[in-house]
């Protein structure tokens, strides 16, 4: 079990494009959501997949349980999704000792851009990059869980002033 | 991906316990239960546990993915169960060919006893044992999923007749 906190933020342009260190193809989607509990299948590229079992409702600190399963299960198990699976590319970015994942979203989602910071206490203060825009920590409308299962509106996802 | 097809029966009497070849005590729990789909934890007396996902509303027929997880986090998670922990001792007994589970039932349930026969395609006719009592193939009132999230009435629990 792990505790997980991070903060997460808008993204206001494409400076973070230069300082990337790796990036991953991501496709998500929940097999169970309710409001205390989610089940998710993520599937890594072409190669590997999780099943991420979370419980308790705060944003900010959750339990987590996380496991590795066959890419081939998991492709099959997206099948059954419910609402809408989130295609991404998560971009890593390092700034200032701490890592940041940008993630780019395509599909329903084109234009939107969340960055998020994982912290290793509720106390860490991470020097906020040039690019980075409104923090919205604890603002469900962008969880992957929201995302995931119900439609966020489009005024919300065309977020970048360049 | 596996398919599961078995039969499930209520059990008479007692006569099952001298061709007993192995025993083994199970904690079940559901952390998600929707008709169409259910996440379940289950250990395995004190040392293995499982994470089970299952789809599909037919009784005799499911899509189940099922995977092996530290037995330590499965008790963390069996905290967090969608109603009652389903708690059994699963007894294998052999008979003519077939594998038989008989489990009997404690706490909420005692005095329940299901037994369920594994089948390798739905054409397999199993010989009955004289222990077997009523089919409850398809019974959707003892599936794990109603037992653990719902409540048996008393006269569907208490079966045996000696």
């Amino acid at each position: 079990m792990a505790k997980e906190i991070e903060r997460k933020f808008l993204v206001r342009n494409d400076r973070w494009r230069q300082h990337v260190t790796s990036e991953t193809r991501l496709r998500q989607a929940y097999v169970a959501s309710e409001d205390d509990r989610s089940v998710r299948i993520r599937t890594r590229d072409t190669s590997s997949a999780q099943i991420t079992i979370k419980f308790g409702g705060s944003s900010l600190v959750r339990d987590e349980y996380e496991y590795q399963i066959p890419y081939e299960d998991a492709a099959e198990i997206i099948n059954f999704a419910i609402g809408n699976v989130i295609e991404k590319t998560r971009y890593t970015v390092e700034y200032r000792g701490f890592t940041w994942e940008v993630d780019v979203f395509d599909g329903a989602y084109t234009g939107l851009v969340i960055a998020e910071v994982e912290l290793s206490s509720a106390e860490d203060k991470p020097d906020l990059p040039d690019w980075i825009g409104r923090e919205v920590t604890g603002d469900k409308r962008y969880s992957n869980q929201i995302l995931a299962t119900q439609r966020l509106k489009p005024e919300l996802v065309h977020v970048i002033s360049h």
